[in-house]
Order: C-alpha cells, then sequence, then structure tokens
C-alpha cells in the first residue's frame, strides 16, 4: 500500500513538473507567441503523461488525478479509505511538483496564481468536456485495449489543451497545485472551487454513460 | 445496435469538437501566424482520431464518416440499412459536436460558416486525394496490421491537413458540420456539395483499387 | 509482380505528395519563419512514412527509395531485373506525386526548381549521413525489431530534416522529383547528381558496416 | 565485446548529431523565435532516441550516457571494465558525433563553446531532476514495460527539454560534447563538471529509490 501511494505522489508530482515547467519555459522563450507557448505547454504534458502511466501503471493503476479516483471509486474498484489515501498524495504530491518546479526556474516556491481569465460558464462547460473525454479515454480503452491507455490518455490530453477553452485542466489535483503557481500555467485560487466541482460531476455522469456503453 | 449508433454519434461530436475547438484555439492565440493554428489544429485532430478509433473501434468500426460507411458498404461489410442510420447518426453527431464546442468558446451555438476560399478545382481534386488516401490506410491497414489503424488514421490526417490545399476535409459529416461553424474550420455551406461530392466518388473509386490491390 | 510494382510506385508518390505538398503549405501559411515551415514539412512527411511503410510494407517491401533498392540488392535480397523495376517505377511514382501535388495547389504541373542552396561540399556530406542513418535504422530495425520499422524510417526522417544540413533527401527518387517543383522542397536539376552519387555510395558503405554490426 | 562498444560510440554519435544539429538548424531558420528552435530541437532528439535505442538496444544494451551506465553498474548489471569501457567509447562517440555534424554545416570542427547561461543552483537542481527521470523511466520502464523504453526515453527527454531550465542534458557524455559546440546547444566548458556531478549523484540516488519502488 505505502508503494501505492509513493506512486501516486511521484506520478503526480511529476505531472506537474511537466505542466508548469513546460508552461514557464514555452511562455518565457516565445516571446509573446502564445500559441509556440501552449504547443510546448501540451507536447511536454502528454509525453510525461505518457512516462508515468507506464510506468506506474501496475503499481497504483496511474491515477494521478481525484476525478479517476472518484471515477474507479464509484465503480468499485478501489475501496473508499485507500481512494481518500489516493486524493491526500494526489494533491500533497502535486504541490511538491509545482515546487520542485519553481526551483528549477529560480522562482520563489511558495506563490499564488493571479491568472483571471480561467472562470466564466464556458470555461467550466469546458472542464465538463475535457473530464467526460478524459474518462472515455480511460474507462474505454481499459475495455477495447488496455496496453493503450498510456498513449490514448497522453495523446486525449495533448489534443485537449487545444480543443477547449480552459486548456483542459480535468484534474482536481492539478487544478489545486495550479493555484499556487504564478506561471503560464496558474489559475486565481478563487476560480478552483468552480473547475473543481465540474470536474467531479462530470466524473459521476460519466460513470454513469461509460457503464452502459463499455459493458 | 443502439450501441453502434450512439458509438458513431459520440465519435463525430468529438472528432468534430477537436476540430474545430483546436481551431479556434489556434487561431485566437497564434497572432496571425496560421501556420502555428494549422500545427496546432492538425495535431489535436490526429490525437482525437487515434482515441476515438481505439475505444470506439470494437464497437461500431469507428467510420464517424458516410465515405467511410459508403465504402464499407460497397464491399458489403455493412448492410444499406446499417449504412443509413450509421451515416444519420454521423451528420447528427458532427452538429452536436460543433454546438458543443461553440459553447466551450463562448460563441453563439447556431452559425454559418463565411470562409470563401474552399472551393475551387485545385481544392476538389485535393478533396479526391485526400478521400482515396483516407481509404488507402483504413483498407490498407486492415490488411496488413489491423492493430495499427488508429495510428494510421491519426498520422495520415494529421499529415493531410498540411500536404492537401483544402486542409482534408476527407468526411461528408464533418464537411456538414463545419459549415455550420464561422470559425478558423469553417466552409461557406454554398461550397459543401461539390467537397461532399468528390469525396463519395473517390470512395467508389478507392474501392475498386483497394479490392485488386489489397485483395 | 505487378502488385509490387503497383506498391511501389503508389507508395513514392504519396511520399513525395508529402513532402512537395506540405512543403507549399508550410511556406504559404508561415509568413516568412521557415522554421515553421520546416517543422510542418518534417512532421507531414514522417505521417505519411509511416503511413505507406505499414500498409505497403507487406506487399513490396515499402522501399519507395533506390538508395534502399540498391542495398537490398547488395545483400542479395532482391533480383537484379526487379530492383531495376523497382527504382524505374519508384521515379516515375516519384514525378506523378509531384505532379497531383501541383494540381491540388494550383500551380503549373511541370516545373523545374531553381532552389539553389542544395549544394557545397558540406551538403553532401549531410546526404552522406543521412543516407547511412536511414540505412542504420532499416537493417538494424529488420533486424532488432521488424515491426518497428515503420515508425524508426518515419522518426528518422522527421528528426533528420533538422538535423542535417541538406533536410535529408536520402532518396535519389525523391531528390530527382524535387528537382521538378519550383517550391520549397525543390532542387535545382544541376545539383541533383551530386546528391544522388553520394546517397549511392552511402547505402554501398553502410551495406559493408552494417553486415558486421547487425550480423 | 566490439559490437557493444561500436554500438554504444555509434549511438552516442548519432544522438549528438541529432542534438547539436537540430540546434543549429532550428536556431538559424527560427528568425529569433527561441521557442520554436527548441521545439524542433526537443522533436529531433526524442526522434533519434528512439531510433537508436530500438536499434541498439539489443546489441548493446543502449546505454550512450555514462550515468545510466553508472547506474547499471551500480545494480551490478554491468561489470566495473566494460562499465569503463562503455564511458569511454560514449565520450568518444560523442565528440565525433558534434564533429560530423559540425561538418554538415560548414562549421569550424573544433569548438569551445560560449554558452554562458547554463550554470547557477536552478540549472544544477534541474539537471538533477533530469536524470532522477531518467533514471526512473529506464528501470521503471524495464520493470513494467521493456518494450516501450524506447517511446519512454524518447519521449521523457522530448518533454524534458521543456520542463527543466536546463533543458535537460542529463547525460555526462553528452554535457562533455557540447562544451565543444558553440552553437544552439553548447555549454561552456567551466560549467561542465558541475553539470556531470548533480547527473553522477541523482543517478546513485535513484538507483537506491528505485531499488525499492520498482523491486
Amino acid at each position: 500500500m505505502i508503494r501505492k501511494l509513493v506512486a501516486e505522489g511521484l506520478g503526480t508530482a511529476l505531472l506537474l513538473v511537466s505542466v508548469i515547467g513546460s508552461g514557464i519555459m514555452g511562455e518565457g522563450l516565445s516571446d509573446g507567441n502564445v500559441a509556440i507557448a501552449l504547443l510546448a505547454n501540451a507536447i511536454a504534458t502528454g509525453c510525461m503523461l505518457y512516462c508515468i502511466i507506464t510506468v506506474l501503471g501496475p503499481i497504483s493503476g496511474a491515477h494521478f488525478n481525484p476525478a479517476v479516483t472518484l471515477a474507479f471509486a464509484l465503480r468499485r474498484e478501489i475501496g473508499m479509505v485507500m481512494a481518500l489515501a489516493y486524493v491526500i498524495v494526489q494533491v500533497a504530491g502535486g504541490l511538491l511538483g509545482v515546487w520542485a518546479t519553481h526551483a528549477m526556474f529560480d522562482l520563489p516556491l511558495l506563490q499564488v496564481s493571479e491568472t483571471l481569465h480561467r472562470t466564466r460558464p464556458a470555461q467550466w462547460w469546458s472542464e465538463g468536456i475535457a473530464t467526460f473525454g478524459l474518462l472515455f479515454v480511460i474507462f474505454g480503452g481499459l475495455k477495447s485495449r488496455p496496453d493503450a491507455v498510456p498513449t490514448l490518455v497522453a495523446l486525449y490530453i495533448t489534443g485537449a489543451y487545444w480543443f477547449t477553452s480552459s486548456t483542459s485542466f480535468a484534474n482536481p489535483a492539478v487544478t489545486l497545485a495550479r493555484g499556487f503557481s504564478d506561471t503560464f500555467a496558474g489559475i486565481y485560487p478563487g476560480h478552483i472551487a468552480a473547475f473543481v466541482t465540474v470536474q467531479c460531476v462530470a466524473a459521476v455522469l460519466s460513470v454513469a454513460v461509460f457503464r452502459r456503453l463499455f459493458h
């Protein structure tokens, strides 16, 4: 059980390293061309997702995402206590990942994001679609081709950075951690609750839908 | 049968989400550099194609494209009634995907494209090549390496965005749905019929050619 | 045998469509930023290489390249008559691919390239390295992991666009065909012979080296 | 044993060709937009890593990296004499790769980098994270899915170019060789020792950590 929790924490930390770090680097180098920064951000995140899911999947199932853990709990594939422990280490790992990244870029470790544009109903709807699509590739992939799940999640998120207006956080631990980075990938903390709520509601609805579609 | 139709509708909706959404995002962020917008558009579409074909292939065959359904019907691998039902849900799914995307980007749901440059014989010839190539990777891949078909289609379309002057619609349901989005990926409705006609003719010819080449 | 020759001709034609078409599109959209044009060019070519090698490999071996056919002939894995026939259809297919692409972009079919910068000893050395590396992944991949050869060649060429000064033609049929397109990917016809010579010499040397390394 | 050493030398040479060459090309074409240069650099390096690990893995284990060889030696999976020989050919191969690349781009073969920004504690911490992550995907991948190791390393490094401030050298032979190229990917020789030290320390610590996590 310790190994599972270490895997969830380490994986989520590495995920945040990829999200925050490539955002900082992209913004720093792209000379104001946000599209190139986002392209690098999306590619780097997808690369890391493939790595952490492939490597840690056999140990912990490679959730790295409380919405995914919630969905597995609703499917009774993980117990409530374990699910809670997963969520705790995911959140802790996410924060550690953010701080490790700030140290890499010579930034103050503790920051609070002032990125104010990540709110509005359109963004919440985006997060709903994003989370629905993420669980679609996870539960659909587990049914159709389990060995492709790392690739599915990696490519899905790489694409979803672009086809949702919120750039697809789709992950409450990632959303929370991004509140503590005043960099390209940040989100104003006051806007986190709405994102997380939508992600969790989408997870619950997705479980119901996919139970039928992929029974 | 209901599951098959749901799969075709859902997959086509997600395909349009990726095409329209990444087009809007790309155009919005790239500061007038259309090449970067198109690169993001192509990558996001390819990512989604891999996902929907891998996940939904075992359920419905993952056509998401009336020209593909037509080709399978000509090969007598799908019945006429089912083929018609497929086309209907593909078209409906495509429109729903467009509207879901407009909602994500805070745009009016109902729009009509005024993108006027998607016509001319050169573009029709492009759509012919694009559709021929798409059926080449589908029918050739099914023969040579069926498990690679999701990758083949995803990479083919990612490339074809770039090597055809029409950016490779190659799909009547996608073409029709793009008529209802006045965004980067749009097409003026008056130009749809020519694209769809060429796509269908190319599909018919391709079936004949590939019957021999991949017998 | 006819099917093999059709496969070699069709595959080489599609390869040129991807090289020439994405070059035209990239140059046209990138507003003078050649790096973005080359990135699109490299990605589109890699995508197509994966497709044609995966689909046509089981039919013809998927050479699409006289230097590769020469190498297989030196290894006595293809007879001399067949090798000659391969080279002829590769060249013919390459030209047809160029013309099909010009038609897609509303350009005169018959053109002669005036791109003058593809000469100099440094570029010839580049073509030598490029061809050596290409045969390295082909013959090494056939030994270590045959099912990965389409991916190996696709990724190798995508990278080689960037790490050689010549952008890695590495293929006499492609080189010749590119002489007949006065677009981004063109090469002045007077500079073709040197490229082709280096490519063939590199192929001969590579066969000797890899016979030992991958025996 | 000779074949193993040739494989390590050749692979490291090709790795440096991809790193240095794509850096030169990227910087030359991107018109001052460093983000595009780095994107090309990262993609080209990832492409090459996939190729050399897939092709040469069965021969030498495909280290191409003294930190990796050190880690395998600590795990007693390679003897001390062989490990030393590996490191020597890796360094020699890296230098040959740099010189071969300079020749491709018409640059003086012998150069010393004057790139001064690759120092500072933040960059050393980056190299520590980068090397830790590299060994994470190697040892974790060997445990969870050995056939995915080429993809894991390739994607990890492609992403790590972006999410570390040092662009992830993570390899003492590569670091040393990059000291001898006054181009985009260079590093001032006086800053090499710190990078190499951190890389080796990270390798030692990683072996201890991963022995438990992936036992």
